[in-house]
């Protein structure tokens, strides 16, 4: 391939993801008025399901339709890519544990598999940038853009046209999925992405490297001082662009951050609510909302994460989880435990009897 | 029935009270290490799943095995009874509401029916009290014990042996379910059951009316501030005894929180967990605690609600609660919310792959 093919085929992609961006409305408001009339009128006292009817709300306004339909049909696409930042010592856990725990989806072991079970909803792995090839699976979509990101502490961890190529790919996969699924959430599996994750979330807030960076997988003092030195270092290298979320995803990565973004924004096209997970959800998130200023109104944080980056994504997207259990683990698990709670707001509107009908 | 007699039957059930809370044991923390363990061992970082790991391992306590049954079948009971403190005007809504309320049970069509189905929960109607007779229904069991309290500002709203039945009620109706259903799961309904709710609240905790007293299902700063000095002057004149609970529940009522403590001494009995609800739940459980100090264990508190007595109530409890939506309901609404978490936390101690297994 020469240049000039290149540059038209990167120039392709980009006015691709342009396009997807540019496709997403806003959220109708006037459904959450008529949602908040309707809970008004229920068999309860106005207001006391709380937060449960602020939740149904925004659901009518998502998909402009009083009541909203019950999300019962859902699937979790965690989205895998592996990190060349973990050459620095970021992480206690090596490379391989990547493509092991996509081993462990697979074969429906770990927590994301067990907790998608309990709440009756399917696992889908997209590998978008694991390091090493895996064997086929059923729940293995393999779209590769590269054998895991550059090393950012570097170089850009990813040109714009593989950022642009992941986003895409998590974008079509969700595309491809609601024809069959009512919602679609997204995980996240990457050994040392909690770097990149903190990078993208400074880059977005502007808060610095020490309130973003965290423990990642449970990582000492030593670590965590050098891992935040080396976000700050990074930061000041990329001098990241808030407002080209693309450029931003190249300096840092992941490519598992790059799907989940292209994920949402596919999401919020299809008019459907967007529960996010801990650390990377909430990077991909920032991006998402960084492509389109409608997005806000999709989503919703599924629980907070104990990743001091999490909190300064949640404020500046000015949202309010749902849960708040001190997990850290990631993989969609925080956005399933939070599914049941969606499910429940659409299903108070959809199926509880009016004051009216009571004392009829 | 002379007075020989009637001395002699509620001494029957009083030692029938005393038996069953002499029955519970405490839970073995030797599991709850044991699921600590295991969870140490799976697929994940130490302590990624937070919360829900502490959880588990309260599970795990409870159950006396490791890993914790899921408890795929539930039932709420909702315990239904009507408040004579009612004619001192505390509520906005009329006393026929509870009976209207216990129809919409019956037709599925209140808050609970609709949480219930969204977790494959059964729903069971116990009146202990409703003032008014109710028409039989296939969800309704009937163990009236009086047609609503007496008014709890004048007199004794119970006499120690109504308490005693209506406590009882709740007891043998959860151990008759234990025989079909893995987890019992108590919801209340009883217009003005949040004075007696805050009344007890402050016989168990020592706090002043004004901690435990608030707008229940929405009643104004005037109502309030009235509700707030009733309740003050029914402690005052009661002067409950916090070591004798039968005796502080005799002073307030309801018969639905008799009913409520009865279920949850059931169902610790029964080595299940006791997922609480919102204000009456929280005022019953510090009465089952006050009549067995083994119960702490085995209460899970499934949300905060916004009533100031509940957060009273949880800190003397010491317990944590799993969410925190704003909600004051009732009817168990906040505790079926819960109880996917509860299961998830069993789940993943049951179903995870460990490390050793994936790197075999």
């Amino acid at each position: 391939m020469n240049y000039t093919h290149h540059a038209a085929l990167a120039n392709d992609l980009e006015q691709r993801v342009a396009a997807l961006a540019a496709s997403i409305t806003k959220t109708d408001e006037h459904f959450a008025a008529q949602a908040k009339e309707r809970y008004d009128e229920l068999v309860k006292p106005q207001g006391s399901l709380g937060g449960l009817e602020q939740l149904g709300c925004q659901l009518a306004a998502i998909a402009r339709t009083c009541p909203p339909p019950v999300s019962n049909r859902a699937t979790v696409v965690v989205c895998a890519g592996d990190h060349g930042v973990l050459a620095q010592g970021v992480s206690p856990w090596p490379q391989e544990i990547t493509a092991a725990m996509v081993h462990a989806f697979c074969a429906d072991k770990a927590a994301v598999s067990v907790l998608a079970e309990t709440v009756a909803a399917d696992v889908v792995v997209l590998d978008v940038g694991v390091a090493s090839d895996l064997p086929p699976d059923p729940r293995l979509r393999t779209a590769k853009v590269r054998a895991g990101t550059r090393d950012l502490s570097r170089e850009p961890a990813l040109t714009r046209e593989e950022a642009a190529q992941a986003l895409l790919a998590g974008a079509d996969l969700a595309t491809e999925l609601f024809r069959s699924t009512d919602i679609v959430i997204g995980g996240d599996m990457g050994i040392g992405n909690t770097t990149a994750g903190a990078c993208l979330i400074s880059a977005f807030t502007g808060l610095p490297a020490t309130q973003t960076t965290g423990r990642g997988t449970g990582i000492d003092d030593t670590t965590r001082k050098r891992k935040t030195a080396l976000v700050q270092a990074a930061l000041d290298l990329h001098q990241p662009n808030p407002s080209d979320p693309l450029g931003a995803i190249a300096c840092f990565g992941g490519l598992e951050h790059a799907a989940l973004c292209g994920l949402y924004l596919a999401a919020t096209r299809a008019k459907t609510p967007v529960i996010l997970d801990g650390l990377a959800a909430n990077a991909a998130a920032l991006a998402a909302a960084a492509f389109s200023p409608h997005i806000r109104g999709y989503l919703i944080a599924g629980h907070r994460s104990t990743e001091p980056g999490a909190s300064g994504a949640l404020t500046k997207l000015n949202l309010h989880p749902l849960l708040d259990l001190d997990l850290r683990l990631g993989e969609g698990t925080g956005a399933l435990l939070a599914l049941p709670l969606v499910r429940a707001a659409a299903a108070t509107l959809a199926d509880m009897g009016t004051i009216a009908e009571l004392t009829r």
